[in-house]
């Protein structure tokens, strides 16, 4: 069964900065990545439910299953992209594992 | 450019209910919204980051593009799957729109 880590990112102080960090230094990272299968990702357009815009960009990493997730964070490619990340993700940001339903 | 709804389901009372009524009667109407492409969704597995299991499950629509977004939820039976959202979704529970980069 794919399985999916959901990363929401919470608004940044400088959207520049933290535009440029990632496109230049986190996801290069994140494509190194072995096991991954795919990316998807976006800038919150909008808030459908009138509510806050309390997410920025919101990304999701795809992998085959569970195992092939755990050896991805597990080798050198994905600690470097879970460091680059505490870098990166402004405080309130979340990361969730999400088994895809078929 | 492909358009999503990201639906985060805070965790229900009663998880069973959810459920049942996700599965029975939200999906059903959900695919009926005119010019959805297709859904993705899943219960969360674990917070990655350690931290709280804020959302029970995730759930992505797909449009063509924003115009067929905006069509979609005018319709009567994106109304008719607004109005049971309303029903099944916990407090706290978000929508954002999120346009797809390449």
């Amino acid at each position: 069964m794919t399985v999916k880590l959901v990363v929401l990112y919470t608004q940044p102080e400088d959207t520049d900065s933290f535009e440029q960090h990632y496109a230049g230094t986190h996801m290069p990272l994140v494509e190194q990545i072995p096991g991954l299968q795919r990316t998807e990702t976006g800038l919150v357009g909008a808030a459908a439910d009138g509510g806050e815009m309390t997410f920025h960009r919101i990304t999701e990493l795809y992998f085959a299953d569970q195992d092939a997730m755990q050896s991805a964070f597990g080798s050198d490619e994905g600690m470097a992209t879970a460091a680059d990340y505490q870098k990166i993700a402004p405080a309130g940001s979340r990361m969730f594992v999400v088994p895809v339903e078929d």
